[in-house]
């Protein structure tokens, strides 16, 4: 992660849920008081956000202290203690909600994530995100994904080429789709190429695709094009994988699955504040 | 809504997903290309997000258009046309993810928020949010946890009072956390107390709380507090609600439930954009 | 206040101030000198801004230390020393002017403020602030009101319902204005509606509102109005209090006394950096 | 004015005031709902805001219209009508407290500098403005001094050099800091010096100032450095100028007066916006 | 180029050189005035920036208008007419220098790309940009490199890789550091690696890295490399490129020729804006 | 410098080039790595921008140590150490490239001035620059001029009065030009005008210009104005310096001489950075 941008993510994010300020803490609690407290795992799952709790508290005030007792990616028990604090008491009710909101989201990434990789463990199938993510919150989401064992697709539209079936259609085809991007694309990018027949795999074969991927297609065309493409080029199974039966898709042969639902449908991994002093 | 704050959320969104450009496009569509095409729920649900819809584009190029052919807050069918979309194709493909990022997120919210809407209506209970949402994106799912059916919880830490736990240890107790509050709040803001037992439904009744949450109580627990409250004090049930049996809820008499899990927990509503030209 | 916000809000200040630099301290000091000063009252009046000065040098330089000699709300007397300085003189000359300018301005409201406080002393009546700010230094005015003696009204059209004329023609009549907001605002916020005679007061009583302003009224007016109310809603005097005998109008009993002037008319308290190394 | 740097104050202060949105508004008016209205002068004064009046609601809605009644400058007497607005009514809403925020006090600084330019008015003296702004309407306040009949001194530190007591010291006297200057400001830059006695008015005439201030002297020993400078440099009175005799001080030949509490200390000229429909 | 982007660049440009207005030009030229003029080269080059032209005017004042009479790309000849200008005499002054500043500077970079390109003519050669770049300006850098003929490498750090010398010796060797890359990199993503001897670019090869570069090396080593590559890899020659004979490098067989001075030493086309009314 | 405005400066260009995070960095380099190296001159030049050295790396990571070993404005000789650096690996290659860029180009500019400015030495002759400069880096340029021994001219059009052609045209000739300034711009600006003929300069200083600007003239009428105007104003050579014998303009006894070509093609100065460590 770039830190410069996750400053301002959690900047942003604290002038969000702080407006003017926290009036009933600053009514109740007196500037001098102090607390302890620890975050725990109110579910099984896989955490994520050890930098996040840190930074968070970090930018509301530099006296608070946050000492993590897991790593991104651990596995996490329900009742398990993840992480100390220690600071002001104004502080610490100040960042807990943001923090937590970040935590609990990236969690929930990382925990789906690692579902999925256990569903094709074995197999030599990767799984990797998509573009399918939260607004403002790519970078995190693109992390967790890496801490729940998957990889990463491209960041955005800029930083890698995916040939859909507008831009074939619009180019002429799948061979001038191909060519046009590798007469403009920086060539340290792979060219990919969406395909949804055994036609358009061989056509995108000829042309020199680099990855093609697969969408859509029954475990069967899967495993035949797979077999068709004999390591001529990466392979990428897409289309509503998160409904799909994981494993049956890694068995096709295919290296990489690329979820969405692992970040447009997350399920927050519940983590709460509890205050011991 | 407040738009100027919308069309940053909007603008960063974009930034985020065509970093520094949408090579793929570029290389493929000329740059007077038109598409027309519609956006179509694949899944039933409830749809929000028109003036997105709008902004998003509008923000991208003035030139694209989009017309909408359902309402925020209408129930849409799988496969139901939501709106159609006319432009240049370079500019419908730089803001065809964001787009449909932000909409299948909020649509997931006012769906998730509808149905548990349904499953009280008729007792007078109202669903409400919480500050459990997704960093950055509070201002839309606000909006489409109305657009649902449901009503807004306070916005932020400084729009609203809520007196919890570890405010009542810090200030003595609930009378003097009460006090604290009514001295220092502006006076257009209600004061609302967290209770978990009715001993502290009492007090906090007799300290002149304005709403009382209930947290995590059991529905007989719940039910006596209500009895006992007797219209004094507006009431509020909260504490895992997303886990919990609505309608018993909310038969109690309890006015308002509050649910995290509308917001943290949201699965998008799957839209896509279909091209047609 | 929230921090945050101040120091986006000083750094701009600052910006705005030093343009591209200092060129008459950058060319007749040197970069080693060290300086040491006092900042002096040279009015009467109630200070404001501790933090303010430590957070300007803080942001200048961290090397600059500021000691204050009073707190925020003290009354202090002309020649009297709110504060030390000492730090390399250039950053002590780079934040000088925008600490003055940030600092006599608050301490102007608090001063304005507290006069108004003093002259409703033993009433029970309570001085509150309004929206006619100055843009931009908002929280800064806030701030100020409280530490002069007063208390906030809302902080902006969000956090907080003021039904006025227009909204009550377009509602179609009192009740129909309080139903609508009580249909769409949060319930975390009271209901505060504008009334300018005791038929409109009546109304407002019956439609249930939290808060009655009494706008505009005579003392005669008013008196009668509160004790129609008799304590079924919180009462608010407004409308020009800035130049009403605030005494008298504490004595109809209403509760909340409004006052624009208080901030948009404000007197700077003359402070000045007296160096004495 | 630079009006690309006002749209962004202006956003500021929309944001500020609009917060998450018009709650009330929102509530009581429909979407649809049309109206007209004018500004009106509360109080007799100078009026300036014209394009700021435009600029407001320009960014609220394109479709509002603000039609002025008077320029820039204008004398405007109780009662007089300023502009016409007509447009969507809760766009009006939404930036009516804003624009009259901005535009009472611009009046309000124009209005003091018109008065203090009639009490110098045939004496050839020019009243002129200082640093002791309000932060972050820096632009707005020069811009309003020039419409009350004054003029701008220095924008800030980086466009104008202006020698004080502590630079003298620091350079070692008069010649040495004049020198200092010299050697590394802009040639497109004027010096001046601050003097508070004859003594050091002869040494700034020496040194080759461009534009010698007479800070805080009696009217007597203003006069006579005027005589003693004879032309050879510009003069400027300053200190407590808000305080004294302008006339007298003009009368002793000074060319410029510059004033702090032009815009330290600013008394808002009442304006409001009535509905007509 | 991502115009989102490109306006901010802009506007930012326009506040650096405006500061808080054209103090001459709104002292000199009355508000109404219109101008007419043309933009011309004095020297011979290829132009590159009609969007910008367009744009900065756009940014400036909706009034001008701006008509090209070349393309990016287009070589032009001293004295050649670029473009057509009119609008209120102020906003063209108002945006004459930032809109100069980045076309000369933009154009210069397309004239020395150019140069480059037809050096290699007829080789095969690609020349390609570095990150070598002036900061803040890298999205019109890039879009010039590619209007004088050129290619782009990877836009940043994030969206491309690349294995330097200390990669290398801290991963313990080539094949570590690759393998290291492909574990971790989106597969979206070609590896590039920088050898400098012909054992490097053998383990390269062997560890299957996508492109090689051969850095500093000398024409008989990079022939030699080539060779030995065979097109089992792209090759990349860079090491002070803009020093060396171009068409020497190309007629090695290497396929990309990266030049840090076409846009870390650019020599702005001169370009000048010619008023004829 | 103003550092508030460098720190924004370098921040986004750290953005510009680190994008969402240096992928092979992050796969090759663990992150407890440390590194130490020092930057080295690899032509012969003039150093500046040590503050900027320090500051990147301050903002990507407070363990790093930049140890400067010349100031700015030093000589510097091929193969001359300039600062070590030591901190943790990664966090010296984030930062690297942008540092290099800043520093590389901010030398070129103290290079090509230190070049002009020992073409006048001894002839009382000073170079300024100009408007000409690369967006976003003026307050840079600007610094790195001085460093090289150079003066600055105005930062921009706001704190600078520069009176061309189509000003005079517009104000209907040179004394009205000077007039509308003289009663509109800050007093603490000189009014400098641009000239072509000897009648020109003649009318000027009639008109009391403060500066008087000859432009693209002969070398023998630029000495004609100098003895026309005979200290009574000051005098600033101008038009394609860059290209003309610097110390024939010099002995015309011209006073100032001002160089776009400074700024606009600026030959970076070739600096790396070698680990040793």
């Amino acid at each position: 992660m770039n830190y410069l941008g996750i400053d301002k993510l959690i900047t942003d994010a604290l002038a969000e849920d702080l407006g003017t300020g926290d009036i009933t803490t600053d009514s109740c609690i007196p500037a001098g008081a102090w607390s302890e407290g620890h975050f725990v795992a109110k579910m099984d799952g896989v955490f994520c956000g050890v930098e996040i709790l840190r930074r968070v508290f970090a930018l509301v005030d530099g006296q608070v202290s946050v000492t993590p007792l897991v790593s991104d990616g651990d596995p996490v028990k329900k009742g398990q203690e993840i992480a100390r604090i220690s600071g002001p008491s104004r502080s610490v009710l100040y960042g807990e909600r943001v923090a937590l909101n970040l935590v609990q989201h990236m969690s929930g990434v990382a925990t789906a994530t690692r579902r999925a990789v256990e569903a094709v463990a074995g197999t030599g199938a990767v799984i990797v995100d998509t573009r399918k993510m939260t607004p403002g919150l790519r970078v995190l989401e693109k992390y967790a994904v890496k801490a729940g064992g998957g990889r990463n697709h491209r960041f955005n539209l800029a930083d890698g080429v995916l040939i859909k079936d507008n831009h074939i259609v619009a180019a002429g085809g799948i061979p001038q789709a191909i060519g046009a991007v590798r007469n403009n694309a920086p060539h340290t990018l792979r060219v990919e190429i969406e395909t949804e027949t055994i036609g358009q795999v061989r056509q995108a074969l000829e042309a020199g695709a680099d990855i093609i991927m697969l969408d859509n297609m029954s475990i069967e065309d899967m495993a035949e094009c797979v077999r068709l493409i004999a390591g001529r080029a990466l392979t990428e199974a897409s289309g509503n994988m998160g409904e799909r039966d994981l494993r049956a898709v890694a068995e096709t042969g295919v290296k990489y699955i690329s979820i969405g639902a692992l970040t447009h449908s997350v399920t927050a991994l519940d983590i709460s504040l509890k205050f011991t002093k």
